[in-house]
């Protein structure tokens, strides 16, 4: 299941990015499973992390190679995170990155590994390596649509943004894949996401944006609360285009903004394939205090089983809701002062349910595919948003029925 | 579904302590949903309550009937929270106390109300009123099984521990039930549990230790996260063995040991009639340098839906709990140091997969109801032992098909 409609968009190709994917049989024969990312040799690039402290061996190295320098190639694959997987996992990721180095005439670290998939089984490496030269074969500027469905796992469908904006009259071209459907509560970053653009953007600014923007957009995603050992997000920007785009340049806000929608919609798509999802439901809290408290109220509807169940039945069932609201651990909420709302709907003030109050309107919120539950603190100034799915019976059958 | 035997125990019954149980068609005509409890003059009465900010109307009064004095009767419903219901809901707490205290010859304030059920509904008090003198009338010393009845909810099965002891030379009994099967993670007392004893204990003392004893065993059980607005444990001592305890005394510790060995057991009993569960697990983080890291590592692993799903497929997953050990927040963890065990077989050591760890050692403590997961963290001396449930497919039908 999966909520909304599942089209790709037609990628605008970045000029220095090219994609090829291979099919390596690293968990299911024939499906594609290795992705490899070429950047030209004038590209930032900048990345973000999954704070989990078991993070996998592909995430140790590939941070360590980013530090390094000017990395090349990102190289990913599915079917195995490589993740607690000790000596061995490192050594692993480290001979994948060599092999790819050796076929393209780079250095081991201007490789930066990912890998995604079931935890704490050894990687196939020599599958991989067996794959590595059709995937540089395939690398193409149009070879975006194949990664997206390269780097899947219980996903779906594959996930893609595209846009282009006019900076100064001069046209630049952002374009991104991510994936993810289970184990998502990014923590820094999400599951794997790359997003690539043809402006020219100086490192240290590019990782400065990226962090900023992936806290407003992939860290405000929640399906099951389980933060991953290998999320990754990665931004390239090539220069191709010769657009250079700085922080006080007047167009930096413009494109600041284009990178955040192309990752709101890349997270966002994470959220709408969640595992076993029927609802797309968004939790706003407004009138927090500071940001902290408003992400613990929104967390704690968010990851509500109750919450969660009751909207995979669209059922109105608001008490959970209140519930949520006064266990999320904000001391001396003003119970009075505070109001619900489903979609435009008042359902929760003056400590109980509103007075106007139907069980028809209610309905008729619930049984839409995107939900807005809003929560009016009435305390302070500070909103914050974040996007989650139901729990549904598919989710715990996805989750028990097989090993992911 | 739930885990393990479904027997009550034989009672014994507390001496100044009556219970009397009647149906008022709350909810399902003709069930037990009504219960009084009636406490002998001496008794003393401690209480611990849900800390969730939205507590139900029955929760604030009764806080405030304790605070107030000598308690004589407690008043229980189900099949009707009476949460967020505001001003009315108040109103309707009260008239439940008054329409009991006439009956019985009794001040209002010396009722304490309780009521447990939907949230978020208008109390039917005219039913309630009309079964009080039923259950009035019913009152008795050995009215354990019905009572153990009368309070449940979604749970399949009545709940109950019991326990005599000598304390030098002269026999003391202690006797309680509890309900509650969702919206399961007490802070500060789980849904509704009463604990009667004939030991002659002070209020203080009485208070201060089931504020202790609540801590190590209704605060430590979780089923799927939610704090309910309602949890409310009542601990009575009637004095009516003449036996007194106090601390300092050389029998107080054998005291405590017993009552806590009775709510350990009914907080226990809610657990294995966790909404749809299919097993056991107790959690116990060792090696932690305070409570709080162990609980974060031990609630970590209790609340991730991944691992919960593991669980009701019987699946030895590890991956996912080593996934959840890293993202419970605990800065600086040594991955080194740190082991997880299944049961007795180490499953994770060095960073990853325990090397001699074989998949038939973790399927065969999965295949058991009762299940230990056990995180070394290597750190200090602390240890704390949560207990939860598996998630299933009946968890999710449970919840999703009925409003509750």
């Amino acid at each position: 299941m999966a909520v909304g409609p599942a089209t790709l968009p037609t990628f605008e190709p970045i000029s220095g990015f090219r994609l090829g994917t291979a099919s390596a049989g690293i968990k299911t024969p024939g499906r594609l499973d290795l992705v490899v990312m070429e950047l030209s040799e004038t590209a930032s690039v900048a990345g973000v992390f999954t704070r989990n402290a078991f993070c996998a061996a592909p995430v140790t190295l590939s941070k360590k190679h980013l530090a390094a320098g000017q990395p090349r190639y990102l190289l990913t694959n599915t079917g195995n995170a490589n993740a607690g997987t000790g000596a061995e996992g490192m050594a692993d990721a480290s001979g994948c990155c060599a092999k790819l180095a050796e076929l393209v005439g780079m250095k081991p670290e201007q490789v930066l590994p990912f890998s995604t998939g079931v935890i704490g089984e050894k990687l196939p490496v020599e599958r991989i390596y067996a794959a590595l030269p059709a995937a540089v074969e395939a690398l193409s500027e149009n070879g975006w649509e194949d990664a997206a469905s390269g780097i899947l796992t219980t996903d779906t469908r594959p996930k893609g943004a595209s846009c282009s904006l006019e900076l100064n009259g001069q046209a630049v071209c952002i374009s991104g894949i991510s994936k993810g459907a289970g184990m998502i509560r990014p923590n820094m970053a999400t599951m794997l996401a790359y997003v690539a653009t043809d402006a020219k953007v100086e490192q240290a600014d590019l990782q400065a944006l990226l962090s900023e923007v992936a806290e407003r957009t992939f860290n405000r995603v929640t399906i099951d609360g389980d933060t991953s050992t290998n999320d990754s997000c990665m931004l390239v920007a090539t220069g191709a285009s010769g657009v250079a785009c700085a922080p006080g340049h007047p167009e930096w806000d413009q494109f600041a903004e284009a990178v955040e929608s192309v990752l709101r919609e890349l997270a966002q798509a994470i959220v709408r394939d969640g595992e076993g999802a029927t609802k797309f439901v968004s939790i706003e809290v407004n009138g927090a205090l500071d940001s902290a408290e408003a992400l613990k109220v929104a967390y704690a509807i968010a990851h509500s089983p109750l919450v969660k169940t009751a909207l995979f039945a669209s059922d109105p069932n608001w008490g959970r809701i209140l519930a949520a609201v006064g266990y999320a651990g904000v001391e001396q909420l003003d119970l009075e002062a505070l109001k619900i709302f489903l979609g435009d709907v008042c359902i929760v003030e003056n400590g109980g349910r509103a007075a106007d109050y139907t069980e028809e309107q209610g309905q008729a919120v619930m049984n839409q595919e995107d939900i807005l539950i809003r929560v009016e603190l009435a305390r302070g100034e500070v909103s914050e948003t974040v996007w989650t799915t139901d729990l549904s019976k598919d989710y715990v059958t996805i989750n028990a029925d097989y090993r992911s």
